[in-house]
């Protein structure tokens, strides 16, 4: 059973109606009387973190990537849970998970410890409350709409370049990630559809199109990139965790953000990149051995 | 750095207010008008299960064993969010997933899955919503108490060992234990401290009378056990998912269960088992390879 299998198969099971936390989303339920956003994310050794990198970095990307899905509900943190494996580096650990609680303040709630063989496995929960309501879903894009990105893209693939034997660099975006949490907040009651971009723009905005059921036609010389010379390479590579964003006809962001395409009625196919239509999801962006 | 070096340099780390969920027990929460649960536990192949179990069983483990951490404050469950390494058996783990979440009526709320080398790891988190107001904790025991466990102690240990070479037997026990919601929630107004008992009935007692700071004295020929011959076995090995609870003096439990003990002031030890004092809590439970 592969993973999209796996994930078929959990889909079929009795479902929360606001689940739509499955693959790579949030969760979004009704608690009391606010509404509760969750986020799980799951990180092993060797495939989605280097074996040997220093364990303060790892725990700041765990909490920061979790954090980014909060981000693209316009959430804000209540806490966070951690799922750790003990090993080599645990102060380190602690250390990193100090330093981005405390960039973010955001309190640890609680966790589980284990002691086990093999590659370690960390998980993280995220936990948040939507701070406007509709929270935001890739599922809102709609035909005439424009489509933003804040930041710029391809600065986490240079750090992992230049961490790896690649030219020398600054591998900080790559490391540490920031979250785009107050972004999130602001342009939550303005967007029609919102999502991070974690494993890529071109797979993610292939996401947001199937979601919504529209065709997204992207102008890839629009697109700030931190390599010009490689801008292809900047829109698939992922782990940059800016937000791909919506807005209705006429409007502009209330945050520093760069359009970078359109929405248009669903097509033949869900996106579109200078005009070239893009079928298939597969091989769009960098899955990270997933 | 140990287990326990790891945890109380996280409790050192900017905390929630009302987290008391970094090592076994949940994580409490105002949230929206009400009370938040919050639970994580991992569990690693080989450690916390067998290589080669059947994975509807791991499944249903994996999601009883957390929902008896939110029956220990009488909380409901809100949904559950899984961490999941794919692998060998996914099919059955789907299968149990389905078995136990229908058992309980309890929806999946979402996770992640992920595709990684070694021994698998697999996380969930449970969410539920508190019943009664205050959440009942192990710290609220006090001199006068008397000492409660719903069901026997034992069936999970003599389950184990038919599973692994011992006399034939029934493992359902082991395979499928069953979270007590109903007595939890029917307890959490009346009890003064409360929690499950998945490391063993003594290393959960001696955890209780040192988070409330009271000697609890347990008198072990009333305990319920499934192999009378093997009392301090039951009593030590682990795994049933019973709830330990006090009530004030005078009180019975509105649910089936037995007295096996009452709360002292703090003597020179925490735990006394049939007049014996237990001075430290190694070697007390079975702690299933942490």
């Amino acid at each position: 059973m592969n993973e999209a299998g796996f994930i078929a198969a959990l889909r079929a099971l009795p479902l929360h109606t606001g689940a739509r936390g499955l693959a790579d989303d949030c969760a979004v339920i009704e608690f009391g009387g606010e509404t509760l956003i969750l986020t799980h994310d799951a990180m092993a050794e060797g495939t989605h973190y280097l074996a040997g990198a220093d364990m303060a970095d790892v725990a700041w990307k765990l909490v920061a990537s979790n954090l980014s899905d909060l981000a693209a509900k316009g959430a804000e943190p209540v806490g966070v849970l951690v799922g750790h494996m003990l090993g080599a580096g645990d102060d380190r650990f602690v250390e990193g998970l100090a330093e981005v609680l405390g960039h973010y303040g955001v309190p640890l709630l609680g966790g589980d410890t284990i002691a086990a063989a093999g590659p370690r496995v960390l998980g993280l929960t995220a936990i948040g409350r939507a701070t406007h309501s509709p929270v935001p879903a890739r599922s809102g894009a709609r035909n005439g709409d424009t489509l933003w990105i804040t930041g710029e893209l391809g600065a986490a693939m240079l750090g992992f370049e230049a961490l790896t034997g690649g030219p020398p660099g600054d591998s900080t975006a790559f490391r540490r990630p920031l979250a785009r949490l107050a972004e999130g907040q602001a342009l939550a009651p303005l967007v029609t559809a919102m999502m991070d971009i974690s494993d890529g723009l071109l797979l993610d905005a292939f996401r947001m199109a199937e979601a919504s059921q529209v065709s997204i036609a992207i102008g890839s010389a629009a697109v700030p990139v931190a390599s010009p010379t490689r801008r292809m390479d900047c829109m698939t590579w992922g782990d940059d965790y800016e937000l791909l964003f919506t807005l209705p006809p006429g409007a502009g962001p209330p945050v520093a953000a760069t359009q970078i395409g359109s929405v248009e009625t669903r097509g033949f196919v869900p996106l579109f990149v200078d005009g070239e239509p893009v079928a298939n999801a597969d091989g769009l962006g960098y899955r990270h051995g997933e």
